[in-house]
């Protein structure tokens, strides 16, 4: 009889930091680590990096023979194909087979995904959307990430790109996304990025009655739109009025596709709380059909930020063949 | 040993009438029946009338015993409860538990789904969409239906009325829409009631240049629009032209969802062919990001109309246990 192999591995891996943790069966994080992602531009030295990171942890908990295996969440993060494709916020460039050199660096089975589909499934097996078969999560941050689950399974798509709801265009013809060149998509507004730009728009059609005057344009983060809101500045607090307007008409939207019990909100925007929850409900409910309304739960994560990721790649290994 | 059942019964209930057939494995439709769906507002009636038409055809079989099971297709179907909701086209209000009335009626095991994702399994299992597992339907009738596979699997939601991507907002603060007072939804646009619509508006704005003019407005139905645009007036190519706008705008944000392998287009708009094809594919195309982009198949349903339904009607029935 073959010994019970007790911890899975999962890695967060964003465009600055490498989150990493080794987790039990019970969602436990028992050891927790981090590297820079961004300090070269070719894998192999990355690789090393996080080996030499890894296995100081590894090696307390018995060795590598205790591992079942290695999950992993990155940005253009291909289920299918173990592979990263062209992340335009990771440094390395074109199609990287990362499952695979993962696999050939510990020795042990490795698995990859998306890092929005990794947290979804974090969500699922251990934060607010546990035991739900049918959510979305919605990623907040910088950009705007998702993770669809219907059946109680990941929507990947055909080609293992499902779940862009951040390129959706939402307000067609309207603000020009940074780096895509569309025009009105739900990034453009649901992103600390937007949010920053709706307050220099905001700013500049009322540039007399705001907090945000004292401070120069280019100093004007998501951050501080948020001080300026708590401390009651009206301009600051149309900045989250006005995006969650817009991400509560995407949400509808979503709603009439899949039909969740749950929308689960993560991320940087999330801290805003009721700033950004009202309009959104208010928006998602006044744009639904009566037979969606009212049923829908619209949750922010119980989970901390880094661990959804984390738990979530690691649960890729539980659901390993053998 | 039991002997093997060989038949299925399909149904598709349509507002005016409803369609039968009774099929065999390979999707074979031996007999075909219509009856009206409209003659009575009680249901009894109409399950009496259901059950003379299909008796003789199922004598023609070798009786109900070689009948496994029935299956249902119908506007608000509901796959979970096996009840049709509130279904405004139908002539029976509020709740009806239909799935257990024909069960209890023909002495066989009954199931029912919506419409839409009756025609989905249908071209799944017989048409255009054979061994895929990824696709999306969207009919483009009298309104707007979709039924939605993932993994293989139709997405109900966790309701049973996930789908409804005619309801969805593709030009916020647009056009009013009849029946839910939503503003701007695709149905609104790019159904047979959305092109009188547009015919209509254009009309008012260019009175002068269009064989639309010979017509009064009220007489103005797609299929004279249709008519129009064959003959090449430019008006009435423009009204194709720009539903195919909205449509391919919509289908855009539907790809970035789940990733479809295709998009099966069904219905009475797809008899204007390249006229709606043309348009809708570079407005989708223009608006999806470069990795979904030249991937998704846009295809026609290859199905007679009533059989996309009838078929994956019958397909629950395969599907039942035991």
């Amino acid at each position: 009889m073959s010994k019970r192999i007790d911890y899975a591995i999962g890695i967060d891996i964003g465009g600055t930091t490498t989150k990493f943790g080794i987790v039990d069966h019970r969602g436990d994080i028992l050891y927790r680590g981090v590297i820079p992602t961004n300090t070269n531009d070719t894998i192999e030295p990355y690789l090393e990096e996080l080996y030499q990171a890894l296995t100081p942890a590894i090696n307390e908990v018995g060795g590598i023979k205790m591992i079942k295996g290695i999950g992993i969440g990155a940005p253009n993060g291909n289920f299918y194909t173990g592979t990263i494709e062209y992340a335009p916020n990771l440094p390395w460039k074109g199609i990287i087979a990362l499952a695979k050199l993962v696999q050939e660096k510990f020795t042990v089975p490795a698995a990859l995904t998306n890092d929005a589909n990794a947290a979804a499934i974090g969500e699922m097996m251990y934060g607010s959307a546990k035991g739900m078969k049918d959510f979305i999560m919605i990623t907040l941050g910088t950009g705007v990430g998702s993770g669809i689950v219907a059946n109680g399974q990941l929507i990947l798509g055909h080609d293992g790109f499902a779940g862009e709801l951040g390129h959706t265009i939402i307000v067609p013809g309207g603000r020009l996304h940074w780096s895509t060149g569309h025009h009105g998509s739900l990034e453009a507004y649901a992103s600390a990025t937007g949010v920053v730009m709706t307050a220099i728009e905001f700013l500049d059609q009322h540039p007399e009655d705001s907090l945000l005057c004292s401070y120069k344009k280019e100093d004007i983060d998501s951050r501080v739109v948020y001080d300026c809101a708590m401390k009651g500045d009206k301009l600051a607090k149309e900045v989250y009025a006005f995006t969650g307007k817009v991400l509560g008409e995407a949400l509808a939207n979503f709603v009439m596709f899949s039909s969740p019990e749950a929308i689960i909100l993560f991320g940087g925007l999330t801290k805003a709380g009721d700033l950004i929850m009202k309009p959104t409900r208010e928006h998602m409910e006044k744009n639904l059909l009566p037979i969606f309304q009212n049923k829908v739960k619209l949750l922010f994560s119980e989970l901390r930020e880094a661990d959804a990721a984390i738990l979530g790649a690691s649960a890729l290994v539980w659901d390993m063949k053998a």
